[in-house]
C-alpha cells in the first residue's frame, strides 16, 4: 500500500511548501484532473479542473502547470480521461491518440513520453486482461507521483549534504521538488540557506514560484534579474549555483531552462560549484548535445510583458526556451543515487536504485 | 559658430533615430528644459517641460531621461533654471546647491560631475565679468551636446571598421549614441545588420530603447530575454558583442549595465569578440575595480513588473545597476581616437583628440 503522497511519513503534505503537495501539482479527483494554475501563482491560487485530454494538453502548453516530472504526472491522469472504465473494441485506437496530443505539448520532454508509454501499455493489459484499464492508468500516475517524491527526497539528501549552514545559493527557474526537499532537508538538518532566485523571464518562474517556494521552506529568498547572477559570484555572494535539468546526457552534458547556460561559465570563471540536481539520472537514448532538440517558443513572449507589448512594430523576437551546458562546467550531478562528476554520469546506472517502482 | 546639432552636415537630424536628436535627448526652449520622456517609449512620444532643478533632478532619477551623456545634458540645462540672467550677490551659492543637488542623481556618474563643474564655473566666470550667466551655462550645455555628438560619429567610424556586412551582434541596454551612429555609419557603408536586443531588465531598454533605434537605422532587431546572449554565441550567432560603458578604468576594466559581465564572461569563453563603446576613453581618476563604486537601487524593481507584483509578501529584492567585467574579457575598447586593447587604454591621452572643445 503505497501512501498519498509517497513519502512514508518523512513530511506530512500540509508541512510541504505548496507547489510539491499533491494538490500544488496535479490530482485525480474521480472523473477530472484538477492541476493548480501557476500562472496566478503566487497571488491567487485557482485550481483548473480538466475534463478533457484537450483541456490537459493546453494546460500544458499554457504553462498552467510546468516542469518536466510534474507535468508527466499531471498528463498520466490526463490519459485516464481518455480511457474508458472497460474494455472496448477501439480502446487501443482511443488511447493511442490521446497519448499522442499529449506528447506532442513537450517534445523534448523524456519524462512525458516514458508516462504516456507506461500508461498506454496499463490500459491495453488491463483491457485484455479484462479489468479496468481507466483505474490501471490512475494506479500507474499514482504509483509514478509517489515514486517521484521519494526519489527527489533521495536526490534531496545528497544535495544536502553540499550546502553548509549560512551559505548563499543562487538558483535559476524553478529547480523543482528536488530543490524544494533540498531546502528542507536543510532546515532539518539545522542550516539556513539565502536563495537568489533569478526571476527567469519570460514567464518569472523564479519569483513567482521559486521564491515563495524558499520562503514556504523556512529560508530567505532575494530576487534578481536574469543578468546579476554573474556579478554575484564574482562579488564573493554564492557559495554554489543549484538547478534542475530537463536532461542529462551520458556525456554530461546538460540542458536546462535558457540563461542556466551563463549561468554555468560564469560559475566556472569564478571557481562557484555548480550542482546539477537530476532525479532520475541521465537519459539512456542521449549521448551528447546533438542529441538535445532545443524548442523555440512563440516569440511574442519576447515582445510583451502581462499583456502590454514592450517593442514596437517590426521588431522581432527569438525564444529558445531552453539551452545546453557541456559538462566542463558543471561541479556535479546530484541524483537519487549520489553525486556524480559529469564525466562519470554513466555510472548512475550501476548504482543501486534508490526507488524500487519508478516510472518516469 | 557650432550648428545645433553638431555634426557639420554629416547628417540631417531629421534622419537621425529619434533618440539621438537633440529633442530626443535635452533641449533648452527659452524659460525650460525639455525632455522625452523615455519610461513611455516605444508607444508614446511625451516630453516632460522641467521649469526648477527639482523637476530635472527628478527626471534622472525616474529615468525619464537616461544614459551617462544624455542626463548630464539635461542637467547642463537643469543648472541654467537656477542661474540668474545676471550678477547676483548669492549666485555662487545658488549655482553650487543646484550643481550638488543635480550630481546627487547619479553618484558615479563622471560625465555628469564633469557638465556641472564646467558648467558652475562658466556661471560664476560670467559673474565675474558681468555678463549673463545663465547664457553661458546654457552654451556650455550646447557646445557638451555637439561635442558629444562628433565624438561619438568619430567613435562610430572606428566601431564600424570592425564590423562586416550581414553580422549579426548583442547588444546589452541602451548603448547609445556612439552604438546609433555604429549603425548608421554601417548602413552608409553599404552593411546590413542583424541586431540581438537583450531585453535589459528590470526597465527593458532593450526591448523599448534600443530595438526601435535598430529599425529606425535601417538595420533588422530582435529581442531576447538577458539569459539567451550567451546560448546565441555557443550556437555561433553573434559576430561580435558591443555595449556602452559608463566607466572604463585605467587598467581596461569597464563598469556597465549589470548584465554585461555575464556576456563578457561568454563571449570569451565563446570567442566571441566583445568590443566597448566608450567616446571619450578612460577616466584618468578611476585606476581599477577598486576604485568604482556599485549603486544599488530600489529593490522594489526587482519585485514588480509594469506596476504587477510578482514575487509575495516576505521575498526581497537586489538591484545592483551595474557591474564590473575586468579587461581580460575585453578584446577592444573603441573609442573617439580610435581602438584601444584594454591593456593599453591609457595610450588614449597620447593620441590626437577628435573634438577640441569636449566638455564631459
Amino acid at each position: 500500500m503505497i501512501d498519498r503522497l509517497g513519502l512514508d511519513g518523512e513530511y506530512r503534505e500540509a508541512e510541504l511548501p505548496l507547489l510539491i503537495r499533491r494538490a500544488g501539482m496535479a490530482e485525480w479527483t474521480g472523473d477530472r484532473v484538477r492541476i493548480l494554475d501557476r500562472k496566478h501563482l503566487p497571488h491567487d491560487e485557482r485550481y483548473l479542473d480538466c475534463l478533457t485530454v484537450e483541456d490537459v494538453a493546453r494546460a500544458i502548453e499554457t504553462m498552467t502547470i510546468q516542469g518536466a516530472f510534474t507535468l508527466s504526472i499531471a498528463a498520466g491522469y490526463g490519459l485516464a480521461l481518455a480511457t474508458p472504465d472497460r474494455p472496448l473494441a477501439n480502446l487501443d485506437e482511443q488511447v493511442d491518440l490521446a497519448a499522442q496530443r499529449l506528447g506532442r505539448t513537450r517534445p523534448t520532454g523524456l519524462a512525458l513520453k516514458r508516462m504516456l508509454a507506461a500508461a498506454s501499455a496499463a490500459a491495453k493489459d488491463a483491457a485484455r486482461a479484462g479489468s479496468n484499464p481507466r483505474q490501471a492508468v490512475i494506479d500507474i500516475a499514482d504509483r509514478a507521483a509517489a515514486a517521484l517524491a521519494r526519489q527527489a527526497l533521495a536526490t534531496a539528501r545528497h544535495a544536502n549534504s553540499l550546502l553548509r549552514n549560512g551559505d548563499e545559493i543562487l538558483t535559476h527557474c524553478f529547480a523543482d521538488r528536488s530543490f524544494v526537499y533540498t531546502l528542507l532537508e536543510a532546515r532539518r538538518t539545522g542550516k539556513q540557506l539565502h536563495v537568489f532566485c533569478s526571476e527567469t523571464r519570460p514567464y518569472l518562474q523564479g519569483a513567482r514560484l521559486t521564491a515563495p517556494s524558499v520562503l514556504q521552506a523556512g529560508h530567505r529568498a532575494t530576487v534578481i534579474s536574469d543578468g546579476m547572477g554573474g556579478f554575484l559570484m564574482q562579488q564573493g555572494r554564492v557559495a554554489a549555483f543549484l538547478t534542475a535539468a530537463d536532461r542529462v546526457c551520458l556525456d554530461g552534458t546538460i540542458c536546462n531552462k535558457v540563461g542556466t547556460y551563463q549561468y554555468a561559465v560564469s560559475a566556472r570563471t569564478n571557481n562557484t560549484p555548480y550542482y546539477v540536481l537530476r532525479q532520475s539520472g541521465p537519459d539512456p537514448e542521449s549521448h551528447d548535445a546533438k542529441d538535445i532538440h532545443i524548442e523555440y517558443r512563440d516569440e511574442e513572449s519576447m515582445l510583451s510583458y502581462n499583456g502590454t507589448r514592450t517593442a514596437p512594430e517590426g521588431v522581432r523576437g527569438l525564444y529558445p526556451a531552453f539551452d545546453i551546458t557541456a559538462g566542463e562546467f558543471v561541479r556535479s550531478i546530484v541524483t537519487d543515487r549520489g553525486v556524480f562528476a559529469p564525466g562519470n554520469i554513466r555510472d548512475y546506472f550501476a548504482a543501486p536504485p534508490s526507488v524500487p517502482d519508478a516510472v518516469v
